[in-house]
């Protein structure tokens, strides 16, 4: 493709750096595409043309200046309208928060910004990145959801009017999506990435994660995401994980991979099914094959636990101020939440505990779980976007996931396969991750 | 030297990386070295034996767990006791401020954390960071000043108690004692590392700097303590040089340096002179010698104005409160300071503008200016810390400043020589450095 807007976001930087490419010229055709295609996809709440325009010329003066460029040079990046910008409108996905416009950049607008970045805009996100869907559509059918929460910023990435975006996962929200676009989805270790200007919706399993078109594009733009914040209560004080440096290595062996028999197996459209055996068999004896380990069963409970208490008690105000305003999706929800009571919660956090710390034991002799990204291509668009049980148990692990655009289902849509890791070595993950796309496109696989 | 405390930082990270040393074995050996020499010394106001002996185990831990290690994974490292830590206290060199113990650590302790280094303790500093001196003695002969306001951090690199410390320069302060105790001291460009968390003398002109006994070690810290913060009025939010590649490059071409004929010339000891003579021949046409431009006469005026304004404004509480304690050395400075008009102010900032794009476009055909760091050797101890006269002009553009430990006095104390760079290109100037030091070493110069 010639246009710039279909350049990976690793391309398109290495051009603006060597002078093929201004990041005028880059930002403007994102902008051509979106004004093109958005008109059915709808993955933007906010498009800050002028903003992102007068960036774009500020980054082409710096390289003109010879001035310290980062590795996002003038690459354009879509944000969940849940992260704050100090220059544009932040609204969480709801009308209680319209016209919204925070005075600070989230902690990793700064480092975005630090690193290159333009930022092009807010994308659409769920009903306070909870289950309503918004009105994005799937770019690969609209007729189709785009999953959610992160639903504006898959299908942006998907429809190739950005080449990266960043949302959050609290369940499957980063995974999902990207499985029902095709594009790559990364959510690496809990506490990598601070939260800091991002609405909480659970202190204890809001995580950010990543779009993009390639694995190298994923490490590309999640390292600008990654610092200590003593301000995230979660962030983790330690050195981060070299990304890029994981995604360009080669494994000094082969990976050991392993599959589970999960709980929710049964629930696997078909195609998912096939298409996960075929892979497995591909990849012969690198995967070893288990039984769902028992502590599993209880995590989805455990998910919900957390995640409705917590919502229910952060958002309090946001819910008993405007009730008229909340959806009838979400509603029941929160009536749901606050009836758990703060025993039921600690109990769950112990649970999740102990899940870890499986985790933990199991990968001392596992490079990665390999396990479907959702149950089957995306739904219809409807009020929901899609179950998240494919992405549960990792999440309330803390675990690194990464998913892979490998399958295609019967309609014709995209399925995703993901790569589970150890905490902390995501660097790891995405070397894995590599060499199993090379493995699987090689004349022997 | 076979003990640890005597390697230089990278050296001391390689080993620990590569397993041949440990965190613990080094910071237990900077502890005892300290335990040595700092009854005569004087280099610090708190050493946290306990808390670095705690991390140095934790850091352990974490290579045996083959976790993301940092590039200052093990190392320790000293703090200007103005710059708060959340677990130790930070007391500023005054009795007003005894036994103050900050609550939360600079943004520049969560990046070295980040990055793996041990905060070992906190170095003494002048009072209030100003003039008056403290009981740091110079490490080469203790009758001497080892400089100010940075003395301890200074000093304890330069004693081999720790082979890092960061210090801060409103005017002098980093690059003269870093001249007078004989170790590389570095200010980088104002604004490329944030000041959050650090007592705040002149929003205008404090800039941190740090202290190593080698540019590839003066790299490693600096890339430790640089990163974009909103909280810092100057704080760049662009992308920051690469310091490590820098001082690993050689220069395409041999790099075009220039030297001034300053107003304090004369004011020069002549081993000062006679040295940087010396150096500039051998040197030969890489040299071009330059008049003074008109615009530095003022300059020392102008810091002047703006340094004694602010920090009357910014401490005027603290002044107001605490009279009695103030010392006599620091007490005509603050009355001086309070006869300063609001538009005295604004003038000499535009002075302070002018001179920086003067230096704009100087650079445009220069790599580095070569000038003395100080006028010569340290002076014998007293209740000041010698004259920051050969810093200010530097200081006031925010011009990146690199000292060398390049000559010896007639009393056998080191003088140091300074290479000044255009903004935001620190990497070019440690290049050029490198350069220099190569040059004078090769058998031909």
């Amino acid at each position: 493709m010639s246009r710039p807007h279909a350049l990976t976001a690793s391309d398109a930087a290495e051009a603006i750096r060597s002078g093929r490419l201004t990041a005028t010229k880059l930002v403007s055709d994102c902008l051509a595409r979106i004004e093109e295609t958005d008109g059915t996809l709808h993955a933007w709440a906010h498009v800050d043309a002028e903003g992102a325009m007068a960036a774009a010329e500020e980054a082409d003066s710096r390289k003109m200046h010879g001035l310290p460029l980062g590795p996002l040079h003038g690459v354009p990046v879509g944000l969940k309208d849940i992260i704050d910008t100090a220059g544009q409108p932040t609204t969480r996905g709801t009308p209680i928060f319209a016209g919204r416009q925070p005075v600070a950049d989230a902690r990793i607008v700064t480092t975005l910004r630090e690193a290159g970045a333009i930022i092009l805009g807010k994308t659409v996100t769920t009903e306070l990145a909870f289950v309503h869907a918004a009105e994005t559509r799937n770019p690969h059918n609209p007729a189709h959801t785009p999953g959610g929460s992160s639903s504006g910023s898959a299908a942006a990435v998907g429809a190739f009017q950005v080449p990266l975006a960043v949302g959050t996962q609290t369940n499957g929200s980063v995974i999902r999506p990207a499985s029902f676009c095709g594009t790559f989805g990364f959510k690496p270790t809990r506490g990598l990435i601070p939260r800091t200007g991002v609405l909480q919706t659970s202190v204890s399993l809001d995580q950010l994660g990543t779009f993009a078109r390639s694995v190298e594009d994923i490490a590309l733009v999640t390292e600008a995401l990654m610092s200590a914040d003593p301000a995230d209560p979660k962030s983790l004080p330690h050195h981060k994980p070299h990304l890029a440096a994981g995604a360009a290595a080669e494994p000094p062996v082969e990976p050991a991979l392993a599959v589970f028999d999960l709980p929710y197996s049964s629930q696997l459209a078909s195609d998912t099914t096939h298409g996960l055996a075929e892979l497995s068999d591909a990849l012969g004896a690198r995967v070893e094959h288990h039984a769902s380990p028992p502590a599993f069963a209880s995590l989805p409970q455990v998910q919900s636990t957390i995640h409705l208490y917590e919502i229910t008690h952060h958002l309090a105000d946001v819910f008993d101020e405007n009730w008229d305003a909340i959806s009838d999706s979400l509603r029941p929800l929160v009536e749901t939440g606050r009836k758990i009571t703060a025993d039921q919660h600690a109990e769950a956090l112990e649970r999740m505990g102990e899940a870890e710390r499986w985790a933990e034991a199991f990968f001392k002799d596992f490079d990665a779980i390999l396990a479907p990204s959702a149950l089957g291509e995306a739904p219809l668009f409807g009020p929901a976007t899609g179950d998240p049980i494919c992405c549960t148990y990792w999440t309330v692990m803390g675990l690194p996931c990464l998913s892979l655009p490998l399958l295609t289902g019967d309609a014709g849509l995209p399925i995703g396969v993901q790569l589970i890791g150890r905490q902390q070595h995501d660097d790891r993950l995405l070397r894995t991750a590599n060499w199993l796309l090379k493995t699987l496109t090689s004349p022997e696989a």
